[in-house]
């Protein structure tokens, strides 16, 4: 039987529009059982001294052509380059938190991704919040009253601690017990581990 | 008519020890033509302020075992972690350029590379330069004292400067006309890129 895989997401991440737009697919092919765990990527980064684009303008420019490339494999048609990086990374993962805990998360990040790489809309700031929750079927001014609540943001700290204990330092990243998969370029191998134990 | 592809290899870069030991079986599925261009990725990425590894821990320890479970998905059995960053990056690359220029490159940067990663010894420092070079075929001292010319550092200079302007800022990358693909993992992108004009 195979073992679960936590897909630890956070918006703001630029290879995760990849990830979470495929990953419902894959994860149906494979027969596999995920899990959406909203994070702040940015925390751990900081923390760790992981400043993969911000100050790399050949490296950010190369990252942009891979995802088109990428994208066009997988016939995903976006905006590039999309925002970034974001301003309210931390809030827009708030309301993914708030959305796994109730049930409509993933509705609600696949929306937030498309409005960003395919609108240029910035997730986590006004049009695209309001949007992205709408379109997940829930009430725009409760959802983000209980986002910017001091338990929402406890929680999102406690997720952020808990992916760092785990040896996650990216997004996107798919743990399978203790292995950690990073980038969406590793997504099939996680799933190819969660159900053989090896890669394909 | 396929492109050709070049491949920027750098002794010292980790993961590029899976593209050395592969590349040559998956040129020859594909039917693409690969030159083997040695340069100093060591450069590039201080002038770019790209150090992905040396003050990140969870992100090492995650690259090696990244390397680990990739390696036995291709039947390669390394003792890691490896020696990591080498001493004498640049003085290892001087001795490929040589060998690319003299036809024996590829057996040379296979053998420095199987040294480092299964018996542990550094390229570029004895002893694995004199046995890398001599399971070549060549003669030592004669490489050797070629490789420390003033004319083969110019050559590498040039060649990285090279490497630079194409876009490359890590190693190992694969170029297919413009196209930069960056990553042990983008190998069979670059060379469906070099057949087909997309990835497949």
């Amino acid at each position: 039987m195979a073992q679960a895989v936590d897909f630890w997401v956070s918006i703001g991440s630029t290879y995760s529009c990849l990830s979470v737009m495929r990953i419902a697919d894959v994860a149906a092919r494979a027969g596999v059982t995920v899990t959406w765990r909203p994070f702040d990527v940015r925390r751990i980064m900081l923390a760790q001294n992981n400043i993969p684009f911000r100050d790399k303008p050949v490296k950010a420019a190369y990252m942009w052509r891979d995802i088109e490339r990428r994208a066009q494999r997988h016939g995903l048609n976006l905006r590039l380059p999309a925002p970034y990086p974001l301003a309210e990374l931390t809030f827009a993962n708030q309301v993914a938190l708030v959305g796994c805990a109730e049930g409509w998360g993933e509705d609600y990040i696949r929306e937030a991704y498309r409005l960003w790489f395919t609108e240029g809309l910035e997730p986590g700031q006004e049009p695209a919040r309001t949007r992205a929750i709408a379109s997940a079927g829930q009430e725009p001014a409760r959802v983000l009253d209980t986002a910017r609540s001091p338990e929402t943001a406890a929680r999102l700290e406690a997720e952020t601690d808990r992916a760092m204990a785990l040896g996650v330092f990216g997004a996107p990243s798919f743990v399978v017990g203790t292995e950690v998969f990073w980038g969406d370029d590793r997504m099939e191998d996680a799933f190819d581990w969660a159900r053989d134990g090896r890669l394909g």
